[in-house]
């Protein structure tokens, strides 16, 4: 396990409607394990409030890390930021400072009501820079507050994935290889044992069409230096059952 | 809200760790708002025995119905069914019917003690069956236990959803408008407080190169018989404010 762990929060009714695919929490999966932060669970709800407390605290006191996305745009349904404050009984008030970096993107007039509640946040946030449509993010206290649509969240996580307190990366080496998953798979068990600081996850795939298939073989661990002798005592495996192997 | 719920769980490193996006909780969202039941939560957790137990306890008494997918493979980081016989204090044990049908689908010898382990579940349950590589799904109680690999997943999935009670769909329509959504925001918001049986989404997307940009505004509810006089205000709506609107 990372010195640094992660939740995210994915917030809204149109990923459990199946309206929309989540590729937000993939793109941060990633990030995260460069980062040496390990992504310990994921959760998509629905945009009520109540639900929206509950699971900040509890992953606020779960994990280094929490990361939101979802819901913070300046319509009706967009209730994170309102949520997140009476979660930790702060109030919810206008940031000057984002205020101000809103007001000076729209033209003249057009800073209306409902844009002008995109500066609405807990008292006492940092903010978090949006580059593409102005509109920030925040952090209060371990809360990482991102937006929904994936092209903006994903430059503002870029960023910000910077600037965090990060762990040593997770080392992961892959392993192909065309034997079936079941014949190496006692074979696996025992290597898995013999190295309890790894995690050793094997992934089948079938073409069902031409019925041939085969095996990738992740090997990967937070605190080992190198995980060579793992790869090398798999790949001594895979030869001696008469498969084939190559390192992806 | 449906007279139906439903909580998928989805079991594996490889989504926490970014190699593999998760598109099963996607597709049977999509299968779920047709059949009528309402899908409220997705949580995506590790391959870990005491995380599958607690929230395979949690949602099977919040949920109608429980979904899972990955982790029954025949490695020893396939740990789902283990988990789940533990979790309701069941014998983990061969299924009578799991094992004839996995032993008929191998060639003769090749029905190793791997392969053997996918025949494993808990005591009592019913089978779901996989028409393509043979190795079943089962249901325990209100649980509904998938494998992780989407092609087989969604076949599976599809015909299995034609067998349980269900709700009357969701009514859902699209309203697509030129306008941005902080210039509907107020109204929108209005005719959400006039229609409290229903649930109004507003969708922005942006053409960040061409500078520009509209809303899908998507109105939906599980009681009203007809949610056209909700489409009826919104199109109106957007004519008073100047913008265009077409149904999608």
């Amino acid at each position: 396990m990372s010195s640094f762990t992660a939740g995210v929060i994915v917030i809204g009714d149109e990923i459990l409607s199946g309206r929309t695919l989540d590729t937000n929490s993939n793109f941060i999966a990633k990030k995260l394990i460069d980062a040496g932060i390990e992504l310990v669970e994921v959760i998509v709800i629905q945009d009520n409030k109540k639900t929206i407390i509950e699971k900040v605290l509890n992953y606020s006191s779960k994990y280094s890390y929490v990361f939101t996305t979802g819901g913070i745009g300046p319509t009706h349904d967009d209730i994170t930021s309102e949520s997140i404050s009476e979660a930790f009984e702060l109030n919810y008030e206008f940031n000057q400072k984002a205020f101000e970096i809103l007001s000076n993107y729209y033209p003249k007039g057009e800073f209306n009501e409902s844009r002008q509640r995109m500066a609405k946040m807990p008292a006492g946030s940092e903010l978090i820079i949006n580059p593409m449509t102005a509109a920030p993010g925040f952090k209060i206290k371990n809360i990482y507050v991102l937006p929904g649509v994936p092209e903006i969240m994903q430059v503002m996580f870029t960023e910000l994935v910077k600037t965090i307190n990060k762990g040593n990366p997770k080392i992961t080496r892959t392993i192909n290889t065309d034997l079936y998953e079941s014949k190496i798979a006692n074979h696996l068990k025992n290597i898995q044992n013999k190295y309890k600081d790894s995690s050793i996850g094997s992934y089948p795939y079938f073409n069902l069409t031409a019925k041939t298939g085969g095996v990738n073989i992740v090997v990967s661990s937070w605190n080992m230096k190198s995980v060579q002798p793992i790869v090398d005592d798999i790949v001594d495996m895979i030869k001696l059952n008469g498969g084939k192997s190559s390192i992806v």
